[in-house]
């Protein structure tokens, strides 16, 4: 019998406003009341399933070996869209099979994936609108008791995965990235890593760059975010490495009217 | 001396905006260290008693037996309103006695209910404004440590209960129900329940029937979210087995423009 | 050896739309898996630090002795302002060397001040933009763990405060105050407290006085919300002891159309 599950944690687009996420911490107690569950978030935006990749991309690696996260954000909800139950060689991942994983399975990390079958640890009657609930919270929770996986069900290799959107490179000088998330401070993050920087820069035989982004071009990449006057719009690596634009006590976001998508080019010089 | 209480929950309108819920948590820890304390919601919109009442009679049976459900939703802070304890088979219940508990009491399964007077429990001075930190924290911390229920004050039959509203007949084939909560992804749950619908069903020889809400009129209901194909209204027995009017992503409340109290008519054909 | 830290507080800026306080948690964790979190609240308006101070001090107390509250509201994140460890009789304090813990040292009871310069309990590579994961959370919980204040860093003297305003006497009869905070429900909290009041009360031979709040005058003070009839502005001692003004199930704030920084007058007939 493997050893019990230190943490689970929680990543869904359920908001706080309902009882939801409370409920399926009541369901996870009563199996395990030894349980100890972390909020990572709650406000993904509903069925945003490329937000909540996103957001576990940045947080997972921050918590405990052999926890066990928790992802619920289900537009299929009611289909047989499957449960699925990832293993790497440092953490458990519980979630529907839509592609919310897909940040982890690129890793290269991933050594089991099994569709979770086993319903004698579902909560009965399963409803059609809330497996987080009735699916996700019970089996997490045996998890966390020291269920074996693979009493949960058969291993598949046919799970689903989107491919993640990186940064292309556009007539040779040019490289293309987009932004992936907006934060509480409207902080715009975008997917072009601090090594694809890099990498890109290495291009330029003096080093120089133009980066252009909405309306803007910026030539110089910050050390935090005072180095901006107040109001200015700065380029930095944020606190996961990828490139970031911010407005020191501002918000770019809405300073600069930008959206999730928008194009951030980089032009060595 | 009784067992400790294993759980304590926590429904507020106090929202997470303010310090409230945390301060909250504090005085329940100092008085009892090991307490577990799980939030139900706290974003009840501010003294609305009829959404606290519903959240709790959805989320309350989810959680281990003996946990005690603290809710604290208070118009009448600060006046003469009484401080409640209520026990029935399997949960504790704290709250003001202002009926939003009548879910509960509803259940038939209430045992004892006791005006809470052992103000020596209590955080002292007593402030005018926030029992949450000096009545019910303190009451609930010291329950969890094991005091009797007993030692809190005298049983009391005079408590408050409101009607709950239940769906009605109308020209004796109409069941007319109500909308009671709209939640974060605006779905519209109703008070007709999985029991009242087919019951009434029952009346159509061929099992047919008209949903009419808003503006619209429904002739089935779904087996999961995703049956109407995409900005589809649907209806669908949810997660509380009450009727429900969703889109497969989409907002069903902001497209149809309804509110809580909204009309819902079901009539066999 | 010191005691282990029963509690950890966090209160932040970083909102719970990102994962940020999820992530803190993780690094906690990783280090203490026994730590016990608690949220007073992560709603503070982005690098708005004198509200973060207002918050600490209406709630540091409420916790039990030897709690280590975490504040993370930091505009200059990234630069070389110092991280801080404040002992006091009862509690610790983390923070950004930036005046969050003004009111924590107007109380007299601050012991020592240390600048946290040990970064070998920091998560490397620490950085710019994210100390609350890199800096404030990992030295929490090795301090949580029972490692020694002293081990931190120097005693410093130097550290950032800023005054609190107080009330101050206008024409001799006037007290003018100013609104401090605005809570969840539109009350607004002024920092006058009820000693103020009092003592200024005190000038008046038949204890008469006139308080005005926006256009509106006020000549008494309420023992509860509901001595106002529905819609009327009250004036009510709150319950960290400073006057407030509220509406009975309205919101003051917004009937007023007032912000922080309002003025309030008392002027004593």
């Amino acid at each position: 019998m493997p050893e019990p599950i230190p943490l689970i944690t929680l990543l869904t687009d359920f908001g706080l406003q309902d009882h939801y996420v409370g409920v399926m911490k009541g369901v996870i107690y009563q199996i395990n009341p030894q349980a100890r569950i972390v909020d990572i978030c709650h406000n993904v935006r509903p069925q945003d399933i490329l937000q909540a990749a996103f957001l576990l991309r940045v947080s997972y690696g921050y918590f405990p070996k052999r926890t066990l996260h928790v992802v619920v954000v289900d537009p299929e909800v009611g289909t047989s869209r499957r449960p699925i139950l990832v293993s790497t060689e440092s953490y458990y991942f519980i979630a529907p099979d839509n592609g919310v994983l897909s940040y982890i399975y690129q890793t290269g990390s991933v050594g089991e994936v099994r569709e979770i079958t086993a319903s004698h640890y579902f909560l009965h009657p399963v409803s059609q609108t809330f497996h987080g609930r009735d699916v996700f919270a019970p089996v997490a929770a045996w998890l966390s008791r020291g269920v074996a996986p693979s009493s949960l069900g058969d291993l598949i290799t046919d799970y689903k995965k989107f491919t993640i959107p990186v940064p292309t490179l556009v007539k040779e000088d040019i490289l293309l990235g987009r932004i992936l998330y907006i934060d509480r401070f409207g902080n715009l993050v975008s997917n072009i890593t601090r090594k694809n920087f890099t990498e890109h820069l290495n291009k330029s035989p003096g080093k120089r760059f133009v980066i252009r982004i909405g309306d803007r071009n910026l030539t110089r990449i910050c050390n935090s975010y005072t180095e901006g006057s107040e109001g200015e719009l700065i380029a930095i690596f944020g606190s996961s490495d990828f490139l970031e634009f911010s407005i020191n006590k501002g918000n770019a976001a809405k300073t600069l009217g930008l959206q999730i998508g928008a194009e951030v080019l980089c032009k060595v010089a």
